[in-house]
Order: structure tokens, then C-alpha cells, then sequence
């Protein structure tokens, strides 16, 4: 991104946060700090106000480092958390913040970084806190060109993952290990990270969250492999099933009805769909088929910085700290197959990373989608 | 473990609700629903009562996989959100606690998490709530047999991962590279998980949290390499330094001064010992080498379920919830060397994981210590 993009971003922001009455943001979300300072890590924060003015405080060891990525001037190092609570205090004294209100990030923050933040040495007295959440997922949204671009060279080292996992299958192995070879490739493909590897088999493919664990894949077992490789800050996220070995008439059935749901979903993705509407549309193709009662969770969201990000279906956006969905716009970036379809003896699932077009859509992650290895 | 050892921990944990006036536990996080019941996953929650009643709500669709693992009887499977508040109020009322006091992890639920497990539909109006960090950190402070059995697992795993990883080290390969390494072999090595894997090099060693790039290691850089394998549910935690060809005097200066103050300090690690002195004393071995400005961060800190968790220094402790450390005791398990010499050019670090014993202690990590490769 160019200095321009962030001056973009900031204008945005300052207009967000006169509607929403914040006088400034003060931010701690590695993934919310990136996207409007260029620079993004841990233990760290950031201040934004809305006139546009950026300060970024960092550990001490960091300064050198963060001046190379963040395209802003104000950072301060600083030695602890003792520390780090000063340096909120020198920025809100600097910028002159000492009262109005001040946006948080609610579903980011622990009851405990929040006694930080708002501590008495670090926050003036007479500034309020509110929830900011809504208002970085508003300006995270939409995505530019250039973050398309980047999402898509996610998308290809989640389909190099995906390649390398599905292909090493055999009886025998663990499923921490097929989670190895889809972790290996997507470093190998340009990922310099990854958010945590979903690896599940047999009867453990029922589950919502199958984290990988050393049960041994047998032959006849179904492999839900789901991956989210982050490629210069952008994220995709792709989830397979595959039989290990031949499947039964039955997984085959399943599988069948899910994929289906999920290619008739992606075909309504377009500029002006609700996505509560997409959600019914993956939903009824299940219900249908007579599997209605083994429906789990919120089949489509987000994806950009995070692999799991705004938009939210509603019910499941309240939660998380979201204003319920307007209709989809041109360059939003959807996952479509974020949960399955839950039998009670096994589960199938398949997901991929979707551009909103004006007319239409482009799937980004391409691997074939096929139950038989 | 068996069901003695969970029915133990449910003994002692009554014992310290009593003592802080806590009527249950509404936990959350997956290390503590790990320790207490058997099972921890992610979007679930347990209640545990201070006469030892367990109740365990999980995602609908795990509620097999939760009955293979959990060692207690009350289990509930939600649909959504909703579902789980519901399930809450459900087992409030079924426990018959509608007054008095129960604790929740400040540290780890976020405020939209928080207003959740508070919501008027799932805690009864009468029933207040307070941290209970400090209770769960008390509870998993000294471990038992199993679980150092368990940890000497996972540093078996860190020892093979890092193996894998130095090994690998050539000019031209990317940080991420490195990390694939050490995560493939980890895997390999039977860690069905692993935390973050960090990996920095050149200037970006100076960094506090140095996550793997794709910046290319050159000739003579230093690699700083620090993993956290999960093996059957415990960590462990390691790093080292080394040098990407032969270390210049500089390099091999700051490196035997940080290794000096790392092993000085574990040789004081015993039953007894003070964690801020010995914090104290890998300090001193830095400052009186002229390296004062170059300390950062808390360099000790306890290793568990977590690869980070209780004891940790003063200061830092009390940011995260805990409260002072006691004097250590036999069966603490400890990392040493947490945080580095950060020179500004370049940082050095080497970290172990050890068992505090009631004279001396055991050290679990043992790949070799030093800078050439």
C-alpha cells in the first residue's frame, strides 16, 4: 500500500468517527492497527483522531522496525505495561483528547487489557469509552484493488495447502500430521503465518471446531481439512472434505447435498444480496434434502486482514459486536461454506473465498471439490 | 489422567471458591475447562459449583466427542448463541444458584464475550461476578506426575523441532521457511498443536514478538527460533539463537552474555526461590556487562497447558490478573530466558523449559546451546 491508501483510510475514519461521536479511536487489534497505521503486531496500540492525527506505541526494541512498515510519524517505545499506560497518557495529553468520547475495540479487548487502556494513569478522566467494532469492520468492508490482490495470493497458497494435505492422505497417518504437509506448503507458497489448522476425521468430522489431533485415519474415514494462510498481511480461507479411500453411499449422499447447497449459495453472491438471504439459500438446499436437523452455525462471513472478519449473517453479528449486514457491495470478500452439514456420524464441509462482483462473482480458491482423493 | 485426579482438583477447588466467597466458575477458556473437566474447546463453557457439580455446553454437534473426553456427566449442546445463554440460565437454575458470587477469566473474555455469559437471560439478576484469574492460576500452579510426565512430551517435541529447524538454516531461505521446519518436525514429533511459531532474523532479532516473514536470511545473520509444541494438551517452551554462518565478535559477545545470565539463573532455580529474584538475577549478569539498556520484558514465566501462564514476575503479574507469586514450589514448571539482549542492531535469546525440584530442578529442553551452527 502507498502512503495515499492510508490517507484514504484516515479520511474515512475521521468521517465515521464524527457520526459516531468519537473524538478519537484507541486501538490494540493487530489486525485493525495494519489497516489504517501500516504496521500491526502485539502488545502494542495505537491512536487515531479524527482529524487524522496517528500515533503508534510499541515495545522499546521495536521502534526501528515499526518506522520501516507504519507510515505515520508519532511512535513511541516503551519498557512494560507501566510504561505503556504512560505512553497512552503522553498521546491523549499530546492531541489534546480530554474529553469527548473514545472508540474501543469490545470484541478484541479482555476485561483485563481493558482495565489497561482505561487505566486512571492512562486515560483521561472526563473521556468515555464506547465499542469501535463496527466502525473497523464499516471501513474494513470493502476491500480495495490492492487488497484484492492481495487476498487472491492468499487464495493460491491455501489452494497449494490444500493440494499438499489432500494428497498426502493415507491410513495410517495422524491428523495433526495431514495438517503438517497443508501447513508446510502454504509457507512454502509465500504465507509468512497462518490462522490455526483445522484437521478432523472419521467421527471426529461432526465436530464444529476439529482441531487436529493424533487419531490415526482409517480407511472408509472422511477428512475435513479446513486452512486460512495469511499472505502479506491478507487472508484466505478454504475448507475440503475428502474420503480416504472409497467413499459409502451415504457420505457420498451428504457430501452430494452440501456441495450442492454451497455452489447454489456462491452462484447468488452478487452486489445487493443480503446475506441472510444467502444464508436461507445454503440452509433450505440441506433442509430439503431432509438433513434440516443437522444444520450448525453461521455458514458465511468475511474474510480480508482476518480469515473470519464483517460481514456477519445476523443473529450471529450481535454477538460479535456487528451491526446487522446492509446489502453486499462490489469488493466485499466472502467465505461460503463456513459450517456443514453435521449427520451425527460424520460431517461434510466445503468452503471457499468469494469476491463480490457488480454482476456476479470470482471464486478465488479453485481446488477441485471431490469427496474420491 | 483419571477421574481421581479430576475429582482432586475439584476438592481443591472448592476449598479456594469457599476462601473467595465464590458460589462456581463460569469458565470459558479452553485451558481451564481442560484442567478441570477434561475437555476444553473453543465456544464453549463449563460451570463448576463450589459443592464440585460440573456442567460442561458445547456446540450440538460435539456432543459425543465431548462425552469421550470429559470425565463429567452434565452436558448440553446448543444451536447458536442464544443457545449457549440459554444453556447458561439452564444450569443456574439447575444448580439452584441465583444469589451470591460466581468468577469469570477477566483475562481472557473479551467485553462482548463478557456481556454474553452476563446476559440477563443467562445470569440470574442477583448473582454478581469477579475475576477469578488468580483461582484457576493457583489451581494449575504446581503440577502433578502426569502433567510433568506430560510437559517432558512436549519438550521432547520443542527439542526435535528445533533440531529440524537449525538444521534447515541456509543463506537465501525466508523466516517462514524456517518456521515450517520446526512445525513439520514438531508434528511430526507428536504435537497435535503448537502456539505461534516465531521466527526472526537480522535486525528483526532486536523485535519482541518476532513473527516469521518473508524476509531472506543472509549470510551471518543471527536466527532467533522460539516453539511451544502441545503434546495430549501440555506445552512447552524454547528458544534459540544461532548464527547463519560465523558469528562476528559482536554477535558472540552479546550471545555468551545473554547464555551466561540464562544459565545463572536456572542453576538458582529451587523449591523456595523467588521468581523476582531471579528475574533479578539474569538482569544483573546483563546490566553488569554493560548491556542494561538492552533488558526488555519479563524473562521468566510458568509453562503448563499454556506455554505461557503463572507464575510470572511481579509487575507483570498483576496486568495479567495474578497476583504476586508465592516462593516457588517443587513441581513449578518454569521458562527461563522469555525475553532477550536487544542490542538495537541485532537481539539474543535462549530459553529452556524446567521442573522446579524441592532441591535444584530438571531441564526439560536440551537441544545444545549454541550460536554456530
Amino acid at each position: 500500500m502507498n502512503s495515499t491508501t492510508y490517507k484514504e483510510r484516515l479520511k474515512k475514519c475521521s468521517s465515521l468517527l464524527e457520526k459516531e461521536g468519537l473524538d478519537a479511536l484507541l486501538l490494540a487489534k493487530p489486525a485493525n492497527m495494519f489497516y489504517l497505521t501500516g504496521d500491526g503486531r502485539l502488545c502494542s496500540f495505537a491512536i487515531i483522531t479524527q482529524d487524522g492525527k496517528v500515533a503508534l506505541g510499541v515495545p522499546k526494541t521495536d521502534i526501528e522496525d515499526v518506522r520501516e512498515l507504519a507510515v505515520f510519524d508519532h511512535i513511541a517505545g516503551f519498557d512494560d505495561e507501566v510504561g505503556m499506560i504512560h505512553s497512552i497518557a503522553h498521546y491523549f495529553k499530546d492531541f489534546d483528547i480530554n474529553k469527548g468520547a473514545v472508540g474501543l475495540e469490545y470484541t478484541f479487548l479482555t476485561q483485563s487489557m481493558m482495565g489497561m487502556l482505561t487505566h486512571p494513569h492512562a486515560k483521561p478522566k472526563e473521556v468515555s469509552v464506547k465499542d469501535c467494532t463496527h466502525i473497523m469492520s464499516e471501513l474494513r468492508l470493502v476491500k480495495d484493488k490492492e487488497e484484492i490482490k492481495l487476498i487472491k495470493g492468499a487464495a493460491a497458497a491455501a489452494d497449494f495447502g490444500m493440494k499438499a494435505a489432500v494428497e498426502s492422505i493415507k491410513s495410517g497417518m495422524t491428523e495433526s500430521n495431514v495438517a503438517a504437509e497443508a501447513e508446510y506448503a502454504m509457507r512454502e507458497a509465500g504465507a509468512e503465518e497462518f490462522w490455526r489448522t483445522y484437521v478432523c476425521s472419521g467421527p471426529r468430522t461432526n465436530i464444529a471446531h476439529g482441531l487436529p489431533t493424533n487419531r490415526k485415519i482409517q480407511t472408509g474415514d472422511l477428512v475435513m481439512i479446513d486452512i486460512h494462510p495469511i499472505v502479506n498481511g491478507y487472508s484466505a480461507d478454504m475448507c475440503r472434505t475428502v474420503c480416504a479411500g472409497k467413499p459409502d453411499e451415504e457420505q457420498q449422499k451428504a457430501y452430494d447435498i452440501y456441495l450442492k447447497a454451497q455452489q447454489e449459495t456462491i452462484k447468488k453472491v452478487r452486489s445487493g444480496a443480503d446475506i441472510g438471504d444467502l444464508e436461507e439459500t445454503l440452509h433450505a438446499v440441506i433442509r430439503d434434502a431432509g438433513h434440516g436437523e443437522h444444520i450448525f452455525g453461521p455458514p458465511i462471513h468475511g474474510v480480508g486482514i482476518e480469515f473470519e472478519e464483517a460481514p456477519l449473517p445476523p443473529g450471529h453479528a450481535f454477538f460479535h459486536g456487528e451491526k446487522e449486514a446492509s446489502p453486499l457491495q462490489a469488493n466485499v470478500v466472502l467465505a461460503v461454506g463456513n459450517c456443514g452439514l453435521y449427520t451425527g456420524k460424520f460431517g461434510v464441509r466445503v468452503e471457499d473465498t468469494v469476491v463480490v462482483g457488480k454482476e456476479g462473482l470470482e471464486v478465488l480458491t479453485s481446488f477441485r471439490r471431490k469427496l474420491e482423493i
